[in-house]
């Protein structure tokens, strides 16, 4: 097969950066269109984007020069690293040009015609695309995915779903790099914590029933949702204490099983990017940390542990995924494979 | 009124050092008499106690030699910054010569005989001394003082009783400090997170009932407590997150006024080590914070911050505590203070 | 006395905050006017300080209106936390206007007209003051204090200047405060080293000489100083290794003994800021530390430790300051203390 | 050709956990034994090496029983991640056997026969081996590496002998991963710097001097060298600034040339654990910084910045290695691969 051309649009932020360094090494997506604002239009991208992850700038993006982001340029499919400050009429704007918009901007989100997808959790949700393209008049499409702390709360959930969760308590200890960059200044965040993240908190509770509900999520998941966010003094990964309460009143047995045997999609489709299992159920005491755990399945993974009965609601756990890969570019490259397999990048 | 002469059973360790270091600059007490383990005796202090604090090791102390922790040597109050591993035997023995001991370890602390004492909490529980001298046969008497973060959540909590608290689900963000020296390895906790901190969840939530409860704690309170303790690269200071059910529904307002309005015997009587107020409610969105809101009266006050409504129970809110003032030393000496207002140190 | 009127430029800045907390308790100095950039004039001080440090914003600050910068109102003594983008332009005006700015901005450090003082070491350079004046035609004068890694290295060479510095080698290990608010990244700093912060060498070189020289510093000190700077995890105080070469060639314990007896004006005048002993010589072999010594001396003094020989140049040692009182607002205080026990401030 | 055979002594701490995981993927070794204090003898690898490692313990090594420290027992070839206290003994007993044993321990390093290897500077020191045989009288024979901050300085000067050096002095930034597990305490060093290393300078000194040395290091390199050795809170990653005096007086592009092209016996003979260059020299005003370079070719590059004038010595710079990898186990795989190159290890 014939790779995939693609683009960036928001190419030399973090999370940017992210999607050029992951799709440097993607064996189906090939990235050849570098977008981002005019301040950086017209230079070499490694001369624009001031690199912050530990690996290389890949040598096939380094030298390339930076587009601004004009709608019909560029491949059809683009990923999107914009700012939410800008990206809803970037994006809006490329969906009305042709463009399949695969982004992790938090614009679209909760629109009711385009799906927050998570491949293994949600993947029907893409069938709102008709009524997306119908409805907006876009030749092109919008797809997103989720708020970073969000996408590891419905990945530990959605397996959870057959015993009728009735309502979750979450308290979230979010890293750093959540915040792109320059993000949260030192001063602020070395050897303390932020119990408050603007907005993190409706996100959680919003999307999440959002992405465990019915009709590509028009109706939304019935439960409640209760989140705590807090930022603390880790790089990557983003960890979680979950306390819930279910309909069906399952044993823990029950729940390790069906966290454990949960699939989804992008497993059975071997999606290059799926991990494999998508929860990793671990049994030491001490676990999930994010140090330790972040990088499991490429990064694709949520590790979950200290699975036990809850006093006041049925049982509680801790969960941790990787808040820039699994939170942001990963999950977006994911739900690319996910729409190519399914033939709706063609 | 002369100084009231007190000993330190453990003074060599981090707790020991704290009571060395507060009681130094103690208006009432005055510390006279530094007991350790056999390895110690007869040695300076200084030469046997690694400083870990910031403020430098007081004058009075540092040349004092170290005593055994032998009964019936020493001065009458002792406060005991032992280990848990000897600290029953040793204080089971000087409560039996004769001694008060104002404990910080935890042997004694679910003991039904023993006061679990925070005195804007419980003040009462300390008729409970009566009883344990004649039960135990005791001349002497044993004080405890709770968990570094059970008194955060216990103060937190305190004043809403008047709504009858129904449950109460916890997430903890504990500091390094809480550990001990050496505690906790730099190397599994610089940038991570540790969602495990052994016996801690069973300690915060029936330290926290008996606190609460009646007949000096043998009554629990009749409320379900889950809590989630984790480990953060934090120095001092515990943050909590906290949901609470009521069975009356009090507004967000009435529970506002609640915790401002909370006061105590501490207060009442302007004890030394008493913080007025004793709860300190933020309206700062994102606060509050351990490095900027422990020392909070003199490390003795609890911050409350965030308070709103939480969907899945009645409200929620972020509590804050030193773990080594409020939550160790300076919590044991506070009790001292109020069984001296008591007249239960003569 | 009466209190003397002083105001802070650039009050709102972390270096402004600093000034406005010292100010509050200072027994001397009565903060009356706050001024700031134009976007914070007519607003309450605490409205438009986002309040960065540990103590409590102070009540008299809290509520005042915030001016702008304009020459002629305010005190005659105003404190300088401008930000160098601006400091040249308003600190000249005020000067001009007839105001004593005590500055710690970097924009007049190196002009050959205006005092880099530190008071314990060359409080002769006030003499320039007078040529100031004539030169440059102001009725008012500038003062300024040195960066906050060149204090704490000038501080420890200046007593051994008696053996004639022949040359030194400085490696710092700098705290986050010095580089303000938001200043570092925590991407960029946490669990790393950034071994450059961009012109901290050169000021450091060339401040060293001008502090430790003579004629107000217009004939710089003779010996070649060469440092490397690096920004590393810690939230404040600056610590450096030096290694020194001597013309003369002391013993360890002459070196000692100097660093041991320095004293300055300030300690003779019993200045309110002076520490006492300005160079706090520690004897244990892992001091000093930032977290444990950076307070000494209210954050006023130096600490030096690890005095030893030198394989390759003479002696070397550790020495250790904080960055934000002794290396910014509490130098000024200090200047402009001694400047009123001078007469230069009437 | 076969896979050699090789064990591990050691293998439970945190050394011996790096040997396992390395050796786990080695293209010529094939670890087959696990040796470690009697504690551990005879059961499960996976129950008694408490993982440390963000890797996960390999799948070959988990169930794998470990076995006695027992001469004569166990492959030809062991890799040694003893403790110094018991490694001395051990080691030699292991030699007297028959067994290579290629150490990472510190005992024999400075064994007049022992050679201290860097297989890029000194790989000629291999010779010592035969007069080692003859005057130990062992079968077998000892080889070492050097401290974790040693090979790093040794790496960045042995380019530069061509030049004469004539004086270093190198001030250190050091990982806690340095000082194994548990290792530092968290209290110690979270948001500070310890400027003390036990043995840490004097090792540095001395050893870099026998590795650049002649005749197998006995004549030691005639430079003055002096060590400031610091930790701070990063995780993986020594960074040390450098300054170097030369007889020769070569420019700054000669000194970088040399750097640059640089090359060794393993970049020569494809080593596997050979980094492709040696010497990363990087032109970034900010790097090396050890989050983002300390896995620079595998961990086994040293990575040298900020190459510029000093004003005291001839030249400065920056230098990074990853101290467990290229400072510790990775160090001796690669003296062992080296060896079996030279048909040592038959």
């Amino acid at each position: 097969m014939d790779a995939i051309e693609v683009g960036v649009l928001g190419a030399t932020g973090v999370v940017g950066q992210q999607f050029v360094s992951r799709l440097a090494r993607h064996p189906w997506f090939r990235c050849t269109w570098l977008a981002a604002s005019e301040r950086s239009e017209g230079k070499a991208y490694k001369s624009v984007a001031p690199w912050k992850l530990s690996t290389s700038i890949p040598g096939s993006a380094a030298d390339r020069v930076v587009q601004a982001c004009v709608p019909g340029k560029g491949p059809k499919v683009v990923f999107s690293g914009l700012d939410a400050s800008v990206a809803g009429d970037i994006e809006q704007a490329f969906a009305a040009a042709g463009h399949i918009v695969v982004s992790n901007a938090r614009n679209f989100r909760m629109d009711p015609l385009v799906p927050l997808l998570i491949p293994e959790v949600n993947a029907d949700h893409l069938t709102l695309l008709g009524e997306q393209r119908q409805a907006k008049g876009w030749p092109g499409a919008i797809v997103t995915n989720p708020n970073c702390s969000t996408v590891v709360l419905a990945m530990a959930l959605a397996p959870l779903r057959q015993f009728d969760v009735r309502a979750c308590i979450v308290s979230t200890m979010q890293a750093v790099s959540g915040a792109g960059y320059p993000g949260v200044p030192s001063l602020d965040i070395l050897g303390n914590v932020v119990p408050f993240i603007s907005g993190e908190e409706e996100k959680m509770q919003a999307e999440t029933l959002k992405i465990l509900g019915t009709d590509g999520g028009r109706t939304p998941y019935a439960a409640a949702v209760s989140a705590h966010c807090n930022r603390v003094p880790v790089l990557d990964g983003h960890t979680m204490t979950i306390s819930v309460a279910f309909e069906q009143k399952p044993s823990l047995a029950e729940i390790a099983d069906a966290l454990r045997n949960f699939s989804g999609r992008p497993q059975e489709l071997w999606l290059p990017s799926a991990p494999q299992p998508p929860l990793v159920v671990t049994e030491e005491p001490n676990r999930p940390q994010p140090r330790l755990d972040a990088d499991l399945g490429g990064g694709m993974a949520v590790t979950i542990g200290r699975l036990r009965d809850c006093p006041v609601m049925d049982a509680k756990f801790v969960a941790l995924g990787h808040n820039t890969v699994r939170g942001a570019a990963g999950a977006a490259i994911l739900n690319a494979e996910l729409m190519h397999s399914e033939g709706l990048l063609g």
